[in-house]
C-alpha cells in the first residue's frame, strides 16, 4: 500500500506528536537530519499530549493523601482519578487493584513478593529479563522453565502439559508476555489464560511491549494481572503499573514498608512495634507517590484512547508490512521470528546482517543516517540464544563490518516503533539498511568504552 | 530581624523559583489569593531550575544504556552524569555507589534488603515509619527499638548502651534522621556516627528532611550511608537515591530482577537458569531507569549549590525565626519539640491548638487563608504520641472547633517551608494562626469523604 493509500484510508490514524520529532542530529558523513527514533521497544519518546498535561498540572503539584491545602487536595483527587482511569484503559473487573510501581520489572518483583506460599512459577524460556528472572527470589517459590515453542499452539500445549503434570498440584502462577519485545510476535494470551485456568492456574500477562500497541483488555483476555510500564506507553515518567485481582495483594506483606502503607503503628509492651497496614493498593505504595509518573500514564491511556486506537493499530501494521517487505528485498538480512513468517506481531523486529557485526551496523545506520535502533541481547538472553543458534555475547565493540561469510551473528539488532512514528523514519530505515548492505559502511568505526563509535581521529 | 534587613543581608539568599508560585486558590469567604504551600516537608515545589532542564531534555529523551542511536547515547550520558552530580553534592568517597530508588522508602527498604545475614538493626521510635519499618521484613534481621531521647546527648547515650550491649556483638546498622518530620529538629548525626563506628556497626542518614534543608556531606558526616528523595528535594519526578558503602550492595543479591541488573542469563541443564549480576549500581536498578527524576535530582542539587546553599540555610533561619517569634505571641499554641526551644532545627515546625481540633484547623487554614499546611501523625506514630502524652489518631474529621479547654489533641498541624517560601507566605500563616484563635473560623466545616471541608451547603 503507498503512502498516499494510507492517508486516504480513513480507518487509519496519522501518527500522534511525539516530542523529539524535530530534533536535529549530526551526521558524521556531515550536516544534521531529524533524528528517526526506532527504540520504541526499549522507550518511547512522551506524547506531545503527555508532556502538555504534565506541563499544565506541575505549577499545582501538592502533597498527596494527608495535606489540608488546595493542592494538596487536588493532586490527591488527580492522583486516585489517574488510577481509575487506568483501570477503565485496561478493562479492570470491580473487584481488581491498579497499584503504581516503578516500571514493569518493578510490577512482576512485586506479584513475586506477594505470592502466596510454595507457589510455583511457569515461564517460557523466551521471556525477557524482567518476566524470567523475578520469581526466584523467594526461597519457598519454584520455577518452572518452558523451552521455547515454535507455534502459539505449541506453546499453549506446552504450558497445558506442565501444569497438569505440577506436583504438588498447588498454587500456580504463570508470566507470560503478550508481545515478544526481541521478535514483536504475539502469544497466544487468552488461550494461554484458559489453560492456566483450566488447571487451577493464575497468569500475569507482561503488557510492556503490548499496551502500547494494542488494546489490553484484561477481563477479556481472562487474565489476572497485566503489568506495564509508562516510559514504553509514551508517558517517561517513572511509573508503571500491575493491575489485577487484589485477593493475593491483600494477603501479603507490604512490598515496601514505610509511610503511607501502614495505617497505625504503635509500640508493644515488650518494646517492639505493631503495624496495621492498609489492604488498599496503598499498602504495596509505602512513600511519596510518583503523582507526575501516574498522571503521565493516565493521560497516555486518554491520548491513545481518543485517538482511536483501532486506528492506531491499522497504521502501526502498514509500517510493519512496509518494514518487512523492505528487509525481505536484502538477502542479506534474517529477520528472527519464534512463529514464522506469518505470525501477528507489533511493531518491533530483530535482525543479522549476513558478514556484519550487529554493533558496527546500529553504529552506522546512528551515524551516517540519525536512526536510533538497538543492538544486542535485549534482555532476552534465552530467547536470543535459541533465535540465533549460537552462544550470544553482549555486544558493543566493533567487528570486522566483513566478517568470514557464513560465520554466526553473536547478537542482533532491533528496530521498533509506534504510534509517533512518521513514514519517513520507516523508510529512512529500509533504504539504509539496503545501501548499507550494497555498499558498506562510508566511514570507520572503533570501539571506544565499550560503544562502536565513528572513528573521527583522522 | 526586619524583612528589609534580610533582604539586605547578602549572606542570605533570596527565595528560589518555584513552580507555582503564582497560583490562585478559591477562599471559601471570596475571592482568590496566591496559594502558599507551606507542606514542603511532605512534598516540595519544583524548582524552576529543575523544571526548565527536565523541559529542555525532553525532547531529547531516549532509552539509555545499549540504544545505539544518537538520543541514547546522550540521555546515556545525562543518566550516568547525574550520578555523579548527586555523588558529588554528597560529597561522597570514591568507592561509594549512589544507587537511583523511587523514594527515600524505597532506598531504605533497599539497604534492608541488602543487609548482611543476622544483622541487627537500632533505630529510634521516633523515627518516620519509612525509616522505622522497614527492618522487620526479612527473618533474620533482628531490630531494637530505643525509647525516644530528650537530648541530643541522651540520643548518644542510648545508642552507645544499646549497642556495646548487643547480644551476639554480630553486624549492625544504625538507622537515623537527620532532621525531624515532625519537630525540624535536628539529630546529632556526626556523634551518633562515631558512636556507631566505635560499637563496629554501620548507620545509615535518612536525609529526606535534611537535605532540602542543609548541606549534607556523607564523608564529613562519616555515615555509611545517605537515604533521601527527590521529591523533598524540589525535584517531583519520582526518583531517590541511596548512596554510600559499595559492599554490602556488591555482596547482596539484587534488589529487583530483571534486565539491567543481569549482565549474563542462561539455561542451566537441569532446566534452570543461571543469572551474573553486575556489581555497579545497576545490580539494584533492574528496568528502565527513570532517567527525568534522576537529571531532576541532578539539577536540583545544582542549582541549591550554585545558589549558595549557606545562603539558603541563613534565609530559612529566619523564617523559621520569624515563625516560632509569631506562635510564642500566641498562648493557645503549643510547639512540639523533642528537645526543647534551643534545639537547632530545619523549617519544619508541628503544634496543637488549645480548644481546636487540628484537621478542623488545617481546614480553616486552607480555606480562609489559601495556606496548605498538614494535619495528622505525619507518618510518625510513636514519636507524635510521645509528643503529645496522648493516643494519637489519623484526624480527617472535622471537630467541635471548641473543644472542652484542657482536652488533649490527638494529632497536629505541621507548617513547613523551604528554598522556595517567599516572606509573605510565612507572615500570612502568623497572622492567620492569631486571627483564628482570637476570632475563630468564619465558616462553618463538616466532614465528608474523611476530610474535614467548608460546608458550602448553605
Amino acid at each position: 500500500m503507498s503512502v498516499s493509500a494510507v492517508a486516504a484510508d480513513r480507518s487509519v490514524c496519522a501518527p500522534l506528536p511525539v516530542l523529539g520529532r524535530d530534533v536535529l542530529v549530526p551526521l558524521v558523513t556531515g550536516g544534521e537530519v531529524d533524528y528517526a527514533a526506532l527504540d520504541y521497544a526499549a522507550s518511547a519518546p512522551a506524547l506531545q499530549r503527555v508532556w502538555d498535561d504534565v506541563a499544565a498540572y506541575a505549577p499545582y503539584y501538592g502533597s498527596v493523601h494527608r495535606g489540608a491545602g488546595y493542592l494538596s487536595q487536588l493532586s490527591t483527587d488527580l492522583f486516585e482519578n489517574s488510577r481509575r482511569t487506568i483501570a477503565e484503559f485496561l478493562g479492570c473487573r470491580d473487584e481488581d487493584q491498579v497499584v503504581f510501581t516503578r516500571s514493569t520489572t518493578d510490577s512482576l518483583n512485586l506479584l513475586a513478593a506477594v505470592l502466596p506460599q510454595n507457589t510455583r512459577v511457569f515461564v517460557f524460556e523466551t521471556e525477557h529479563h524482567a518476566s524470567l528472572l523475578p520469581w526466584e527470589q523467594r526461597p519457598d517459590t519454584a520455577v518452572t522453565y518452558l523451552n521455547a515453542p515454535r507455534t502459539p499452539q505449541q506453546a499453549v500445549d506446552t504450558l497445558e502439559k506442565a501444569l497438569a503434570g505440577r506436583e504438588p498440584y498447588g498454587p500456580a502462577l504463570v508470566c507470560v508476555t503478550g508481545a515478544s519485545n526481541v521478535t514483536g510476535e504475539l502469544w497466544p494470551v487468552r488461550e494461554l489464560a484458559a489453560a492456566a485456568h483450566a488447571h487451577g492456574a493464575r497468569i500475569v500477562l507482561d503488557a510492556a511491549q503490548l499496551a502500547p500497541h494494542h488494546p489490553v483488555d484484561i477481563a477479556e483476555l481472562d487474565v489476572d494481572w497485566v503489568a506495564f510500564s509508562g516510559h514504553k506507553l509514551y508517558a517517561p515518567f517513572g511509573a508503571g503499573v500491575l493491575a489485577g485481582r487484589a485477593d493475593w495483594l491483600q494477603a501479603a506483606e507490604p512490598y515496601l514498608a514505610g509511610g503511607g502503607a501502614s495505617r497505625k503503628v504503635s509500640r508493644r509492651t515488650d518494646g517492639g512495634v505493631d503495624v496495621e497496614w492498609h489492604t488498599t493498593a496503598a499498602r504495596h505504595e509505602a512513600g511519596s507517590p510518583n503523582v507526575i509518573g501516574a498522571y503521565a500514564i493516565a493521560s497516555a491511556c486518554q491520548a491513545l484512547t481518543e485517538a482511536g486506537f483501532d486506528g492506531l493499530v491499522a497504521r502501526e501494521q502498514e509500517l510493519i508490512a512496509r518494514v518487512r517487505e523492505g528487509l525481505a528485498e536484502v538477502p542479506e538480512v534474517k529477520v528472527l521470528s519464534l512463529f514464522g513468517d506469518d505470525a501477528p506481531r507489533v511493531g518491533v523486529l530483530s535482525f543479522v546482517v549476513e558478514g556484519w557485526n550487529s554493533s558496527h551496523f546500529a553504529a552506522a545506520l546512528s551515524a551516517e543516517y540519525g536512526i536510533g535502533v538497538r543492538d544486542g541481547l535485549f534482555c532476552a538472553h534465552p530467547l536470543v540464544r535459541t533465535l540465533l543458534g549460537s552462544e550470544p555475547q553482549e555486544p558493543g565493540e566493533c567487528g570486522a563490518p566483513e566478517a568470514a561469510p557464513g560465520e554466526r551473528s553473536l547478537n542482533a539488532i532491533r528496530v521498533s516503533f509506534g504510534a509517533g512514528t512518521p513514514d519517513e523514519h520507516v523508510e529512512r530505515f529500509v533504504r539504509a539498511v539496503k545501501e548499507l548492505v550494497a555498499d558498506g559502511a562510508r566511514w570507520n568505526y572503533r570501539t571506544e568504552d565499550g560503544r562502536c563509535v565513528p572513528d573521527t581521529s583522522a
